[in-house]
């Protein structure tokens, strides 16, 4: 099998200061269908053309953030084997037993060394996406509830030892290393895009000495038109909006950054290559993620809150 | 490694009736880049974000068509594997030295049951893209040289067996189905889109009496803007359109099909969905194909070149 | 004033199969609000953009096809010199009373000598396009209702005597050719493209024999991703398409020709050029209609229905 | 005549502190046509798609900023008419004989009270826009050099007494107001966009303490895909960008301001809506520049540099 391992991210855990505020800016302004509640409060949610049950799960708390960040592997066979190879790299996984999140089978979990826990499952219900299985349109008016992208796309983490958590990623899971932003000394990295797929991320990390922060969690449109109406659609809802619409040098994809009332960042973004395992690996210079473009290419700087405001 | 065994599209030689002619619609009009050409006459050619040397040869002959179309894999221990695998599997290999095509390492070549000669290799120079590998900017001028796709896409071979052809490449070389279309007494496939990655369709096949056919090659633009402009570069060109610009239904891609100068049909187009080997195949009837809006959304109707028109 | 005389297209009156299939059709599908119904029974619609009260106006009748065009004028001063200007012109001009059509002022109405009534007009209420006179959002979301058009733009009718219409249009009313197409002896014009305005078209007439047909009542879109959108509405809603989407040379405009369920043909469309009285006209020869891609720019070719099918 | 008196911005000469560093921006960079240097040094330019022979006149100075603005009126009669209909009103006006700017005939020139140099003129050389007359196409190569906008399509002038250049605008050269900002206690308007045609502004005033300045010239595009364009080749060219992509609330424009190497700010913009005079006025408060979105919609903030750096 040519796509084997590690799929795609799945699903997020994300904290929320007031469900049903969260649910509103979620499911109404983002644009998410809600597909369940559980029995501790949680509520589920799925971008429009994602055919598993659920990829957002919101959780009221006292703080933001995110609990965990899943990805979707082949099946159960690649599930166990992962996880033995985890063990035999030497962390610790945990099994989260099927049904603690709806619809969902057997989860491995397991903390890496940016502080953040890292989820693996092969099982989630096909709900499928709204449209028929035979002679299907090519979409439906849920496409156009709210900013409706069409999947969660991938996530930027901020944490320490980011150099341990890209050996993990790469000895371990089968990721590849698509971008990186060099430390001020060139010595190290300070960011990288990690991909599992020929995505242009599927998970990417900032080293920031507070382990297990969110900087964002990022949804996919499919144009740069669909971005200018993100763009309307938060500002009709109040959504602060902290950088955007523009284009990052990294990984060229056209973006949006906002807020989520808790003060969980969140992207709505189009385009961006496609790269494979076997291409040059793009590098940025510590001062290129500012004045070289890689964060907002049309304005070339670095934004403050990139660096200093996470959840 | 998530991204294991046949990676992409990697090259396809097609003949043309006249080189230059052909060079010119490929180079001028169509906008690849030319990387060079060889003893025996054949012009290379890449897309301007491609990474590798070449991506289709033109050789001039007596009649237009495609000669072989080759996959890129991971690496030259996963090409012995395939090829180990396709000689258990009972297909007849043959090795293709290196250096046979410009700048590209060994290829396994194989003919499979609808006639047409397909090909893996591990190895071809890595020329980059035009831009810089530090601090990159999106594009470059080049980008604008005519349509201008970023990627050779895949292509649709028309042939017999496809029901064989189907199996060799879901059981052995670890594609996926991600679409089909029935005959008209639902028994079997008449036409089968299939993936090797997250790509709606890495090569498709319809059912057809003559073997090794080609119907089109198709190239990967941005945009539906591009769709556009694709579009009217043609129309200053006299490049003939067979469809479009419209949406197919299938894939949900955007869509032109034109002709090059010797008859070969290809295609620019820009979306469709991102599919992954655990989601539901979807399926059209034999009419939906035409009524269904599976060839063309908007106008519904199987347009009487798509069946009888290859090269 | 620099605006002056003749505004822009005010309101048509359709004739319609059956009332109610027409409503949906307007209304649900291309997506106009409707804004009343008169004693008559009549339908008034309006797209969402528009601040005056209706634009289109559906009748049923026996026989698809159009009642009258008008256009708005600046003012009752305006209305009045025009009435005169035509009379002196040796046209005959009819009085309809204020609120014969809902919430419209006086008509001043016409014969044209191509067959077709054409009305002037100097109030309309004024009921705003729904969003707010202090701090407007830019859209809302009756944007999104259907294909949802910002204005109706112009119309395309077929009768005799387009020389003597033009003479009327561009001697009596203020409006100036901006592009038309050659009779196939070159002698004459076979097709005219008028406007009052810097619009590309405020209305255009096709030289044939049959007096007072309507060819399109065409509607505006701002994107030509907004096109593709109405083509996919169109194929959900089985509205039959006739050509597109496409760009026609003639005014550079991207388009959708489709069909009401009455045969009425309409148009979606966007872009083209904006000219003013002083540009020069743009010609095309006869055959430019077709091959030299007049009608269809990409595919260069004359759809057949473009002369043969009106109501 | 419908479209009668001022038709149209017709040219703005610019001062630029190096002239050769200007026309490498204006014309290489923002991409419009060289066509012409006078025995003064003076260089003409024109957008691809304008008729006649220049619009932008770029001189070189000690200090940036706008030395006049013109408009070109639909005939000589017109300026005759206008010219008297100045001086009725009160204003001095000069005659500047044709020639003294390259291919353009004689120019009424006028102080406003504002402190800005106007200028009417009726002739222009006509040296079309690169296309055939008979059957042209829709664009040429041209349209892709550089930023490439269609036109030249306003300016915003910084000055004091703007309730004056209102009035006077608006009662003597036939303008109309369609959108305005409140002053902070609503007594008066601290900004105007006004129109001549049924663009959402032909020129614009900000109240400002210093006479005669420049905010912004403008250049349209044809879509929010081009919006980007400009945004990467302004990166390309380390052209500075000052606010963008974004969309203005106010004439729901999206747009990119940016500054020339001189510091005269430009903006590239599309879109907005197409206002008639009969249409009732968009109010925007003074907290309604920034909070209400009116500057910067998706973002809702008023950027310092708006009200505080102009040339």
């Amino acid at each position: 099998m040519a796509m084997t391992g590690v799929l795609r991210p799945g699903h997020a855990q994300i904290r929320v200061l007031d469900l049903e505020e969260g649910v509103r800016h979620y499911r109404d302004v983002l644009g998410l269908v809600e597909t369940g509640r559980d029995a501790q409060g949680r509520v589920y949610l799925k971008c429009w053309d994602e055919r598993d049950h659920s990829s957002v799960i919101l959780r009221q708390a006292d703080r933001a953030g995110i609990d965990f960040f899943a990805f979707k592997v082949l099946d159960k066979a690649t599930l166990d084997k992962l996880e033995a190879d985890l063990q035999a790299y030497g962390v610790s996984t945990e099994r989260i037993p099927a049904g603690e999140l709806l619809e969902t089978g057997e989860r491995v979990r397991f903390e890496i060394p940016s502080g953040h826990q890292i989820e693996l499952y092969a099982e989630k219900k096909a709900v499928g996406n709204g449209l028929q299985v035979l002679n299907p349109a090519p979409w439906t008016k849920a496409s156009e509830n709210g900013i409706a992208p069409v999947r969660l796309d991938h996530c930027l983490l901020y944490g320490p030892n980011i150099a341990a958590v890209q050996k993990l990623f790469t000895e371990v899971l089968g990721f590849y290393l698509v971008e990186r932003v060099l430390t001020p000394d060139g010595a190290g990295n300070a960011a990288i895009w990690l991909s599992c797929s020929h995505k242009v991320h599927d998970i990417a990390f900032v080293e920031h000495a507070e382990p297990g922060k969110l900087h964002h969690l990022s949804f996919l449109l499919e144009s740069w038109d669909e971005v200018l109406r993100a763009a309307d659609i938060m500002s009709m809802n109040n959504v602060p909006i902290d950088i955007g619409p523009t284009r990052h040098g990294i990984t060229r994809g056209c973006t949006i950054y906002a807020w989520d009332p808790s003060g969980n960042r969140f992207e709505t973004f189009m385009g961006g290559y496609q790269p494979y395992p076997d291409y040059e690996m793009t590098t940025w210079s510590f001062d290129g993620l500012g004045s070289g473009g890689g964060l907002d290419y049309p304005q070339r700087k670095l934004h403050e809150t990139f660096l200093s405001v996470v959840t």
